[in-house]
Protein backbone atom coordinates (compact mmCIF):
# COMPACT_ATOMS: atom_id res chain seq x y z
CA UNK A 1 0.00 0.00 0.00
CA UNK A 2 1.19 3.17 -0.68
CA UNK A 3 -0.18 5.81 1.87
CA UNK A 4 -0.80 9.73 1.38
CA UNK A 5 -0.45 11.06 5.02
CA UNK A 6 -3.60 13.66 4.84
CA UNK A 7 -3.60 15.23 8.50
CA UNK A 8 -1.92 18.59 7.65
CA UNK A 9 -5.08 19.86 6.00
CA UNK A 10 -6.47 22.94 6.51
CA UNK A 11 -10.03 22.12 6.87
CA UNK A 12 -9.04 20.37 10.39
CA UNK A 13 -9.67 22.91 12.85
CA UNK A 14 -5.84 22.84 14.89
CA UNK A 15 -4.11 22.64 11.25
CA UNK A 16 -6.00 25.93 10.36
CA UNK A 17 -5.19 27.55 13.56
CA UNK A 18 -1.57 26.57 12.98
CA UNK A 19 -2.09 27.82 9.09
CA UNK A 20 -3.40 31.34 10.33
CA UNK A 21 -0.58 31.60 12.87
CA UNK A 22 2.18 30.54 11.07
CA UNK A 23 2.86 27.63 13.70
CA UNK A 24 5.95 25.86 12.26
CA UNK A 25 6.94 23.66 15.01
CA UNK A 26 3.17 22.08 14.52
CA UNK A 27 3.40 22.02 10.82
CA UNK A 28 6.59 20.05 11.01
CA UNK A 29 5.45 17.73 14.18
CA UNK A 30 2.68 17.05 12.14
CA UNK A 31 4.90 15.94 8.92
CA UNK A 32 7.65 14.33 11.08
CA UNK A 33 4.98 12.36 13.03
CA UNK A 34 3.43 10.82 9.39
CA UNK A 35 6.41 9.97 7.85
CA UNK A 36 7.68 7.85 11.29
CA UNK A 37 4.23 5.94 10.19
CA UNK A 38 4.73 5.04 6.82
CA UNK A 39 2.95 7.86 5.05
CA UNK A 40 4.91 7.84 1.92
CA UNK A 41 3.75 10.91 0.90
CA UNK A 42 2.66 14.25 2.77
CA UNK A 43 -0.45 15.71 1.65
CA UNK A 44 -0.86 19.31 2.09
CA UNK A 45 -4.36 21.44 1.66
CA UNK A 46 -4.22 24.94 2.86
CA UNK A 47 -8.07 25.35 3.29
CA UNK A 48 -8.06 29.31 2.58
CA UNK A 49 -8.15 29.53 -1.46
CA UNK A 50 -6.57 33.03 -1.59
CA UNK A 51 -3.49 32.72 0.39
CA UNK A 52 -3.21 28.85 -0.70
CA UNK A 53 0.05 29.29 -2.89
CA UNK A 54 1.65 31.12 -0.26
CA UNK A 55 0.25 28.95 2.90
CA UNK A 56 1.41 25.70 0.86
CA UNK A 57 4.97 26.73 0.08
CA UNK A 58 5.33 27.71 3.45
CA UNK A 59 4.90 24.11 4.50
CA UNK A 60 6.91 22.94 1.74
CA UNK A 61 9.73 24.48 2.53
CA UNK A 62 9.79 24.00 6.46
CA UNK A 63 9.26 20.20 5.71
CA UNK A 64 11.35 19.62 3.60
CA UNK A 65 13.91 21.53 5.45
CA UNK A 66 13.40 18.76 8.06
CA UNK A 67 13.12 15.74 5.58
CA UNK A 68 14.95 16.57 2.36
CA UNK A 69 13.44 12.95 0.75
CA UNK A 70 10.07 13.95 1.90
CA UNK A 71 7.13 13.77 -1.44
CA UNK A 72 4.26 16.06 -1.06
CA UNK A 73 0.69 15.15 -2.17
CA UNK A 74 -0.19 19.04 -3.44
CA UNK A 75 -4.32 19.22 -2.47
CA UNK A 76 -5.32 22.50 -4.46
CA UNK A 77 -8.67 23.10 -6.38
CA UNK A 78 -6.39 25.84 -8.01
CA UNK A 79 -3.87 24.64 -11.07
CA UNK A 80 -1.82 27.63 -10.65
CA UNK A 81 -1.22 26.86 -6.83
CA UNK A 82 -0.48 23.23 -8.25
CA UNK A 83 2.21 24.35 -10.61
CA UNK A 84 3.89 26.50 -8.63
CA UNK A 85 4.09 23.76 -5.59
CA UNK A 86 5.62 21.73 -8.26
CA UNK A 87 8.24 23.72 -8.73
CA UNK A 88 9.38 24.48 -5.05
CA UNK A 89 9.12 20.81 -4.13
CA UNK A 90 12.93 19.15 -4.40
CA UNK A 91 11.22 15.66 -4.79
CA UNK A 92 9.52 14.17 -7.14
CA UNK A 93 5.40 14.06 -5.96
CA UNK A 94 1.68 13.76 -6.28
CA UNK A 95 -0.88 16.04 -8.05
CA UNK A 96 -3.90 16.55 -6.23
CA UNK A 97 -5.97 15.88 -8.17
CA UNK A 98 -7.43 16.52 -11.24
CA UNK A 99 -10.87 15.60 -12.94
CA UNK A 100 -12.91 15.96 -16.01
CA UNK A 101 -15.19 18.42 -14.14
CA UNK A 102 -13.44 21.28 -14.40
CA UNK A 103 -10.48 23.11 -16.81
CA UNK A 104 -8.24 22.01 -14.09
CA UNK A 105 -6.73 19.15 -16.21
CA UNK A 106 -6.02 21.13 -19.18
CA UNK A 107 -3.59 23.06 -17.43
CA UNK A 108 -2.12 20.45 -15.20
CA UNK A 109 -1.97 17.65 -17.82
CA UNK A 110 1.06 19.39 -20.00
CA UNK A 111 3.02 20.09 -16.95
CA UNK A 112 2.83 16.76 -16.21
CA UNK A 113 3.58 15.59 -19.54
CA UNK A 114 7.06 17.21 -19.17
CA UNK A 115 7.77 16.72 -15.15
CA UNK A 116 7.55 12.65 -15.69
CA UNK A 117 8.15 11.66 -12.06
CA UNK A 118 4.89 13.32 -10.74
CA UNK A 119 2.09 11.02 -10.26
CA UNK A 120 -1.76 12.28 -10.50
CA UNK A 121 -4.40 11.59 -8.23
CA UNK A 122 -7.26 11.67 -11.00
CA UNK A 123 -11.40 11.31 -9.61
CA UNK A 124 -13.74 9.67 -11.86
CA UNK A 125 -16.27 13.03 -11.55
CA UNK A 126 -17.55 15.10 -13.95
CA UNK A 127 -19.76 18.36 -14.18
CA UNK A 128 -23.03 16.58 -12.73
CA UNK A 129 -20.65 15.54 -9.64
CA UNK A 130 -19.87 11.63 -8.81
CA UNK A 131 -21.45 9.44 -10.92
CA UNK A 132 -23.77 6.81 -9.00
CA UNK A 133 -23.31 3.83 -11.28
CA UNK A 134 -20.04 1.30 -12.45
CA UNK A 135 -20.92 2.18 -15.98
CA UNK A 136 -20.61 5.99 -15.57
CA UNK A 137 -17.72 5.72 -13.49
CA UNK A 138 -15.71 3.46 -16.13
CA UNK A 139 -17.27 5.78 -18.80
CA UNK A 140 -15.27 8.98 -17.43
CA UNK A 141 -12.29 6.87 -16.61
CA UNK A 142 -12.61 6.16 -20.28
CA UNK A 143 -12.57 9.56 -21.20
CA UNK A 144 -10.01 10.38 -18.66
CA UNK A 145 -7.32 8.09 -20.18
CA UNK A 146 -7.88 9.39 -23.32
CA UNK A 147 -6.67 12.79 -22.03
CA UNK A 148 -3.63 11.39 -19.70
CA UNK A 149 -2.56 9.55 -23.07
CA UNK A 150 -2.69 12.49 -25.40
CA UNK A 151 0.03 13.85 -23.26
CA UNK A 152 1.65 10.47 -22.75
CA UNK A 153 1.53 10.20 -19.24
CA UNK A 154 2.52 6.40 -18.23
CA UNK A 155 -0.24 4.60 -17.08
CA UNK A 156 1.59 4.02 -13.21
CA UNK A 157 1.81 7.75 -13.14
CA UNK A 158 -1.81 7.15 -12.68
CA UNK A 159 -4.15 7.13 -9.26
CA UNK A 160 -7.44 6.79 -9.94
CA UNK A 161 -10.73 7.74 -7.15
CA UNK A 162 -13.59 5.76 -8.45
CA UNK A 163 -15.54 7.67 -5.43
CA UNK A 164 -17.89 6.60 -2.80
CA UNK A 165 -21.10 8.05 -1.37
CA UNK A 166 -22.13 6.58 2.16
CA UNK A 167 -23.07 3.75 2.57
CA UNK A 168 -25.37 5.08 5.01
CA UNK A 169 -27.41 6.47 1.64
CA UNK A 170 -25.91 4.80 -1.48
CA UNK A 171 -26.45 1.47 -0.43
CA UNK A 172 -24.24 -0.04 -3.41
CA UNK A 173 -21.57 2.36 -2.70
CA UNK A 174 -19.24 0.01 -1.90
CA UNK A 175 -20.32 -2.83 -4.10
CA UNK A 176 -20.00 0.33 -7.07
CA UNK A 177 -16.32 0.91 -5.68
CA UNK A 178 -14.99 -2.67 -6.06
CA UNK A 179 -16.57 -3.59 -9.45
CA UNK A 180 -14.70 0.03 -10.95
CA UNK A 181 -11.54 -0.82 -9.12
CA UNK A 182 -11.76 -4.60 -10.56
CA UNK A 183 -12.58 -3.14 -14.39
CA UNK A 184 -9.85 -1.12 -14.26
CA UNK A 185 -7.16 -3.09 -12.61
CA UNK A 186 -8.00 -5.95 -14.81
CA UNK A 187 -7.91 -3.80 -18.24
CA UNK A 188 -5.05 -1.62 -16.73
CA UNK A 189 -3.21 -3.38 -14.14
CA UNK A 190 -0.07 -0.11 -13.85
CA UNK A 191 -2.96 1.76 -12.61
CA UNK A 192 -3.12 2.51 -9.67
CA UNK A 193 -6.35 3.22 -7.22
CA UNK A 194 -6.37 5.23 -4.25
CA UNK A 195 -9.23 6.80 -2.10
CA UNK A 196 -9.86 7.99 1.09
CA UNK A 197 -11.17 5.95 3.79
CA UNK A 198 -13.76 8.00 5.65
CA UNK A 199 -16.56 9.23 3.21
CA UNK A 200 -18.24 6.05 2.88
CA UNK A 201 -19.81 5.95 6.77
CA UNK A 202 -20.45 9.84 6.75
CA UNK A 203 -23.70 10.17 9.26
CA UNK A 204 -23.16 6.68 10.45
CA UNK A 205 -21.95 6.33 14.19
CA UNK A 206 -18.74 4.83 15.09
CA UNK A 207 -17.59 5.37 11.66
CA UNK A 208 -14.03 3.26 12.59
CA UNK A 209 -16.13 0.15 12.10
CA UNK A 210 -17.05 1.09 8.45
CA UNK A 211 -13.63 2.82 7.65
CA UNK A 212 -11.94 -0.24 8.54
CA UNK A 213 -14.02 -2.74 6.86
CA UNK A 214 -13.98 -0.53 3.93
CA UNK A 215 -10.03 -0.57 4.09
CA UNK A 216 -9.70 -4.11 4.11
CA UNK A 217 -12.40 -4.57 1.51
CA UNK A 218 -10.76 -2.35 -0.84
CA UNK A 219 -7.36 -3.73 -0.57
CA UNK A 220 -8.92 -7.25 -1.28
CA UNK A 221 -10.28 -5.77 -4.54
CA UNK A 222 -7.58 -4.17 -6.08
CA UNK A 223 -7.35 -0.75 -4.15
CA UNK A 224 -3.06 -0.56 -3.65
CA UNK A 225 -2.89 3.16 -1.85
CA UNK A 226 -5.07 5.40 0.77
CA UNK A 227 -5.39 9.29 1.11
CA UNK A 228 -5.70 8.48 5.45
CA UNK A 229 -4.35 9.14 8.85
CA UNK A 230 -1.53 7.07 9.53
CA UNK A 231 -1.69 8.17 13.07
CA UNK A 232 -4.28 5.89 13.74
CA UNK A 233 -2.81 2.55 14.61
CA UNK A 234 -6.56 0.48 14.05
CA UNK A 235 -6.57 1.31 10.29
CA UNK A 236 -2.29 0.93 10.11
CA UNK A 237 -2.70 -2.32 11.60
CA UNK A 238 -5.26 -3.30 9.13
CA UNK A 239 -2.75 -2.67 6.05
CA UNK A 240 -0.17 -4.60 7.85
CA UNK A 241 -2.57 -8.07 8.09
CA UNK A 242 -4.24 -7.11 4.69
CA UNK A 243 -0.70 -7.51 3.27
CA UNK A 244 0.24 -10.37 5.57
CA UNK A 245 -2.87 -12.31 4.19
CA UNK A 246 -2.31 -11.79 0.80
CA UNK A 247 0.55 -12.46 0.87
CA UNK A 248 1.99 -9.49 -0.61
CA UNK A 249 3.95 -9.53 2.98
CA UNK A 250 5.18 -13.49 2.72
CA UNK A 251 5.82 -14.49 6.43
CA UNK A 252 4.84 -11.51 7.85
CA UNK A 253 7.89 -9.96 8.23
CA UNK A 254 6.79 -6.97 7.58
CA UNK A 255 3.48 -7.07 10.20
CA UNK A 256 6.33 -8.42 12.80
CA UNK A 257 8.82 -5.22 11.91
CA UNK A 258 6.05 -2.76 13.18
CA UNK A 259 4.37 -4.39 15.27
CA UNK A 260 7.82 -4.36 16.60
CA UNK A 261 8.19 0.05 15.71
CA UNK A 262 4.96 0.24 17.55
CA UNK A 263 3.14 1.10 14.13
CA UNK A 264 0.13 -0.45 15.84
CA UNK A 265 -1.36 -2.38 18.47
CA UNK A 266 -0.23 0.17 21.47
CA UNK B 1 -23.84 -13.94 9.46
CA UNK B 2 -24.82 -16.88 11.55
CA UNK B 3 -23.17 -16.80 14.20
CA UNK B 4 -22.05 -19.77 16.56
CA UNK B 5 -21.09 -18.55 20.17
CA UNK B 6 -17.82 -20.04 21.55
CA UNK B 7 -17.39 -19.11 25.04
CA UNK B 8 -18.75 -22.28 26.47
CA UNK B 9 -15.48 -24.15 25.87
CA UNK B 10 -13.12 -26.24 28.36
CA UNK B 11 -10.35 -25.52 26.61
CA UNK B 12 -10.81 -22.11 27.96
CA UNK B 13 -9.44 -22.17 31.84
CA UNK B 14 -12.21 -20.11 33.25
CA UNK B 15 -14.38 -22.22 31.56
CA UNK B 16 -12.83 -25.63 32.79
CA UNK B 17 -12.95 -24.87 36.85
CA UNK B 18 -16.47 -23.77 35.89
CA UNK B 19 -17.39 -27.33 34.56
CA UNK B 20 -15.39 -28.72 37.46
CA UNK B 21 -17.00 -26.80 39.94
CA UNK B 22 -19.91 -27.17 38.43
CA UNK B 23 -20.74 -23.21 38.23
CA UNK B 24 -24.38 -23.34 37.01
CA UNK B 25 -24.18 -19.75 37.52
CA UNK B 26 -21.03 -18.89 35.32
CA UNK B 27 -22.46 -21.35 32.44
CA UNK B 28 -25.94 -19.70 32.60
CA UNK B 29 -25.00 -16.34 32.67
CA UNK B 30 -21.91 -17.36 29.70
CA UNK B 31 -24.79 -18.07 27.49
CA UNK B 32 -27.08 -15.55 28.38
CA UNK B 33 -24.39 -13.22 27.33
CA UNK B 34 -23.46 -14.36 23.98
CA UNK B 35 -27.40 -14.71 23.33
CA UNK B 36 -27.98 -11.35 23.51
CA UNK B 37 -25.46 -10.38 21.10
CA UNK B 38 -26.12 -12.32 18.36
CA UNK B 39 -25.08 -15.55 18.85
CA UNK B 40 -27.59 -17.64 16.82
CA UNK B 41 -26.09 -21.24 18.46
CA UNK B 42 -24.66 -21.49 21.54
CA UNK B 43 -21.53 -24.05 21.15
CA UNK B 44 -20.62 -26.22 23.78
CA UNK B 45 -17.37 -27.99 24.75
CA UNK B 46 -16.51 -30.10 27.52
CA UNK B 47 -12.79 -29.99 27.06
CA UNK B 48 -13.17 -33.38 29.40
CA UNK B 49 -13.46 -36.16 27.33
CA UNK B 50 -14.61 -38.85 29.64
CA UNK B 51 -17.63 -36.71 31.46
CA UNK B 52 -18.21 -35.69 28.16
CA UNK B 53 -21.68 -36.57 27.68
CA UNK B 54 -22.59 -35.73 30.92
CA UNK B 55 -21.00 -32.24 31.41
CA UNK B 56 -22.70 -31.32 27.97
CA UNK B 57 -26.11 -32.47 28.78
CA UNK B 58 -25.67 -30.63 32.83
CA UNK B 59 -24.84 -27.47 30.19
CA UNK B 60 -27.74 -28.52 27.98
CA UNK B 61 -30.72 -28.29 30.65
CA UNK B 62 -29.09 -25.40 32.34
CA UNK B 63 -29.22 -23.17 28.93
CA UNK B 64 -32.63 -24.64 27.63
CA UNK B 65 -34.62 -23.90 31.39
CA UNK B 66 -33.61 -20.48 30.74
CA UNK B 67 -33.86 -19.94 27.24
CA UNK B 68 -36.43 -22.53 26.00
CA UNK B 69 -35.63 -21.35 22.17
CA UNK B 70 -31.88 -21.92 22.45
CA UNK B 71 -30.15 -23.81 20.00
CA UNK B 72 -26.55 -25.61 20.20
CA UNK B 73 -23.74 -26.47 18.70
CA UNK B 74 -22.96 -29.87 20.10
CA UNK B 75 -19.20 -29.76 19.80
CA UNK B 76 -17.01 -33.45 20.79
CA UNK B 77 -15.39 -35.66 19.09
CA UNK B 78 -17.16 -38.67 20.39
CA UNK B 79 -19.91 -39.39 18.20
CA UNK B 80 -21.80 -41.43 21.03
CA UNK B 81 -21.91 -37.86 22.96
CA UNK B 82 -23.44 -35.91 19.93
CA UNK B 83 -25.80 -38.41 19.64
CA UNK B 84 -27.37 -38.75 23.09
CA UNK B 85 -26.94 -34.58 23.65
CA UNK B 86 -29.11 -34.57 19.98
CA UNK B 87 -31.80 -36.21 22.38
CA UNK B 88 -31.68 -34.09 25.07
CA UNK B 89 -31.63 -30.77 23.06
CA UNK B 90 -35.48 -29.11 22.95
CA UNK B 91 -34.74 -27.55 19.33
CA UNK B 92 -32.83 -28.58 16.45
CA UNK B 93 -29.08 -27.39 16.45
CA UNK B 94 -25.47 -27.54 14.77
CA UNK B 95 -23.22 -30.93 14.97
CA UNK B 96 -19.69 -30.10 15.44
CA UNK B 97 -18.28 -31.81 13.71
CA UNK B 98 -17.90 -34.62 11.00
CA UNK B 99 -14.63 -35.13 8.27
CA UNK B 100 -13.52 -37.38 6.63
CA UNK B 101 -10.67 -38.03 9.14
CA UNK B 102 -12.20 -40.93 11.23
CA UNK B 103 -15.47 -42.88 11.31
CA UNK B 104 -17.09 -40.53 13.34
CA UNK B 105 -18.66 -39.25 10.28
CA UNK B 106 -20.38 -42.89 9.57
CA UNK B 107 -21.72 -42.85 13.31
CA UNK B 108 -23.35 -39.16 12.25
CA UNK B 109 -24.75 -39.03 9.40
CA UNK B 110 -27.99 -41.96 9.71
CA UNK B 111 -28.70 -39.99 13.19
CA UNK B 112 -28.82 -36.74 10.45
CA UNK B 113 -30.61 -38.37 8.03
CA UNK B 114 -33.74 -38.83 10.59
CA UNK B 115 -33.32 -35.89 12.26
CA UNK B 116 -33.53 -33.15 9.17
CA UNK B 117 -33.70 -29.57 11.37
CA UNK B 118 -29.89 -30.30 12.29
CA UNK B 119 -27.49 -28.66 10.72
CA UNK B 120 -23.84 -30.20 10.58
CA UNK B 121 -20.30 -28.59 10.15
CA UNK B 122 -18.12 -30.56 7.59
CA UNK B 123 -14.18 -30.28 8.26
CA UNK B 124 -12.38 -30.33 5.11
CA UNK B 125 -9.28 -32.11 6.87
CA UNK B 126 -8.59 -36.53 6.03
CA UNK B 127 -6.53 -38.62 7.64
CA UNK B 128 -3.86 -36.61 6.78
CA UNK B 129 -4.79 -33.61 8.90
CA UNK B 130 -5.41 -30.33 6.87
CA UNK B 131 -4.62 -29.72 3.46
CA UNK B 132 -1.91 -27.57 2.23
CA UNK B 133 -3.77 -26.99 -1.32
CA UNK B 134 -7.14 -25.95 -2.87
CA UNK B 135 -7.25 -28.94 -4.79
CA UNK B 136 -6.95 -30.95 -1.79
CA UNK B 137 -9.27 -29.41 -0.08
CA UNK B 138 -11.95 -29.98 -3.06
CA UNK B 139 -11.12 -33.26 -3.49
CA UNK B 140 -11.88 -33.89 0.25
CA UNK B 141 -15.29 -31.33 -0.34
CA UNK B 142 -16.11 -34.07 -3.07
CA UNK B 143 -15.95 -36.83 -0.94
CA UNK B 144 -17.83 -35.64 2.04
CA UNK B 145 -20.40 -34.08 -0.41
CA UNK B 146 -20.85 -38.39 -2.02
CA UNK B 147 -21.64 -39.60 1.92
CA UNK B 148 -23.88 -36.73 2.56
CA UNK B 149 -26.23 -36.94 -0.67
CA UNK B 150 -25.41 -40.75 0.17
CA UNK B 151 -27.92 -40.10 3.38
CA UNK B 152 -30.14 -37.17 1.82
CA UNK B 153 -28.51 -34.30 3.55
CA UNK B 154 -30.19 -31.56 2.25
CA UNK B 155 -26.86 -28.85 1.00
CA UNK B 156 -28.28 -26.33 3.20
CA UNK B 157 -27.80 -27.83 5.85
CA UNK B 158 -23.90 -28.20 5.96
CA UNK B 159 -21.58 -25.71 6.83
CA UNK B 160 -18.20 -26.46 5.72
CA UNK B 161 -14.88 -25.13 7.24
CA UNK B 162 -12.28 -24.85 4.89
CA UNK B 163 -9.66 -24.63 7.48
CA UNK B 164 -6.64 -22.51 7.81
CA UNK B 165 -3.35 -22.90 8.83
CA UNK B 166 -1.60 -19.58 10.66
CA UNK B 167 -0.11 -16.60 8.01
CA UNK B 168 2.72 -16.66 10.33
CA UNK B 169 3.76 -20.18 8.63
CA UNK B 170 1.74 -20.64 5.57
CA UNK B 171 1.23 -17.44 3.50
CA UNK B 172 -1.48 -18.42 1.28
CA UNK B 173 -3.20 -19.44 4.12
CA UNK B 174 -6.16 -16.93 3.96
CA UNK B 175 -5.92 -16.96 -0.27
CA UNK B 176 -6.75 -21.02 0.06
CA UNK B 177 -9.61 -20.57 1.96
CA UNK B 178 -10.82 -18.17 0.37
CA UNK B 179 -10.29 -19.78 -2.99
CA UNK B 180 -11.71 -23.03 -1.37
CA UNK B 181 -14.78 -21.03 -0.65
CA UNK B 182 -15.45 -18.89 -4.03
CA UNK B 183 -15.93 -22.44 -5.58
CA UNK B 184 -17.73 -24.47 -3.10
CA UNK B 185 -20.23 -21.37 -3.08
CA UNK B 186 -20.44 -20.95 -7.19
CA UNK B 187 -21.11 -24.83 -7.73
CA UNK B 188 -23.37 -25.08 -4.51
CA UNK B 189 -25.32 -22.05 -3.71
CA UNK B 190 -26.86 -23.53 -0.68
CA UNK B 191 -23.81 -24.56 1.16
CA UNK B 192 -22.76 -22.50 4.12
CA UNK B 193 -18.71 -21.73 4.86
CA UNK B 194 -18.23 -21.12 8.65
CA UNK B 195 -14.68 -20.78 10.20
CA UNK B 196 -13.23 -20.15 13.45
CA UNK B 197 -11.59 -16.69 13.77
CA UNK B 198 -8.18 -16.93 15.49
CA UNK B 199 -6.27 -19.82 13.75
CA UNK B 200 -5.16 -17.70 10.94
CA UNK B 201 -3.32 -15.34 13.22
CA UNK B 202 -1.67 -18.19 15.82
CA UNK B 203 2.27 -17.46 16.85
CA UNK B 204 1.70 -13.46 15.52
CA UNK B 205 1.55 -10.20 18.22
CA UNK B 206 -1.32 -8.32 18.14
CA UNK B 207 -3.46 -11.28 16.58
CA UNK B 208 -6.74 -9.12 16.86
CA UNK B 209 -6.06 -7.32 13.16
CA UNK B 210 -5.21 -10.38 11.35
CA UNK B 211 -8.03 -11.83 13.11
CA UNK B 212 -10.44 -8.59 12.21
CA UNK B 213 -9.01 -8.50 8.47
CA UNK B 214 -9.53 -12.07 8.38
CA UNK B 215 -13.27 -11.76 9.24
CA UNK B 216 -14.07 -9.40 6.53
CA UNK B 217 -11.94 -11.24 3.88
CA UNK B 218 -13.63 -14.01 4.09
CA UNK B 219 -17.11 -12.44 4.56
CA UNK B 220 -16.44 -10.47 1.24
CA UNK B 221 -15.81 -13.92 -0.42
CA UNK B 222 -18.58 -16.37 1.03
CA UNK B 223 -18.28 -16.78 3.89
CA UNK B 224 -21.66 -16.75 6.05
CA UNK B 225 -21.28 -17.98 9.25
CA UNK B 226 -18.77 -17.72 12.30
CA UNK B 227 -17.95 -19.80 15.68
CA UNK B 228 -16.63 -16.65 17.37
CA UNK B 229 -16.88 -14.77 20.35
CA UNK B 230 -19.89 -12.88 20.37
CA UNK B 231 -18.70 -10.66 23.23
CA UNK B 232 -16.24 -9.18 21.62
CA UNK B 233 -17.19 -5.60 20.29
CA UNK B 234 -14.69 -4.99 17.54
CA UNK B 235 -15.48 -8.21 15.53
CA UNK B 236 -19.19 -8.36 16.05
CA UNK B 237 -19.12 -4.42 14.64
CA UNK B 238 -16.95 -5.71 11.84
CA UNK B 239 -19.64 -7.83 11.07
CA UNK B 240 -22.10 -5.54 10.96
CA UNK B 241 -19.86 -3.03 8.85
CA UNK B 242 -19.09 -5.60 6.47
CA UNK B 243 -23.34 -6.57 6.42
CA UNK B 244 -23.42 -2.88 5.83
CA UNK B 245 -20.73 -2.72 2.99
CA UNK B 246 -22.30 -5.51 0.73
CA UNK B 247 -26.12 -4.58 1.20
CA UNK B 248 -26.74 -7.13 2.74
CA UNK B 249 -27.83 -4.51 5.78
CA UNK B 250 -29.59 -2.29 3.25
CA UNK B 251 -29.20 1.48 4.58
CA UNK B 252 -27.49 0.05 7.81
CA UNK B 253 -30.26 -0.35 9.51
CA UNK B 254 -29.34 -3.58 11.60
CA UNK B 255 -25.67 -1.78 12.47
CA UNK B 256 -27.90 1.51 13.90
CA UNK B 257 -29.90 -0.65 15.57
CA UNK B 258 -26.78 -3.09 16.89
CA UNK B 259 -25.22 0.39 17.70
CA UNK B 260 -27.78 2.06 19.87
CA UNK B 261 -28.69 -1.52 21.46
CA UNK B 262 -24.69 -1.15 22.24
CA UNK B 263 -23.89 -4.46 20.13
CA UNK B 264 -20.32 -2.84 19.27
CA UNK B 265 -18.51 0.42 19.46
CA UNK B 266 -19.15 0.61 23.33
Amino acid sequence: MIIVGEKLNGSIKSVAQAIQSRNAEFVRDLATRQLEKRADYIDICSGVPEQDAEVLGWMIDLIQTDHPGVRFSIDSSNPDTILSCMQKCRNPGMINSVSLETGKIEKILPVAAEMKEWNIIALLMDNNGIPVTVEKRMENFENLIVKTKEFGIAENRLFIDPLVFSVATTPESFLNFINTSKQIREAHPDIHIISGLSNISFGLPYRKAINHAFLIGAMLNGMDSAIMDPLNGDMLGGIYATEALTNIDEYCIEYLDAYRDGMFGI
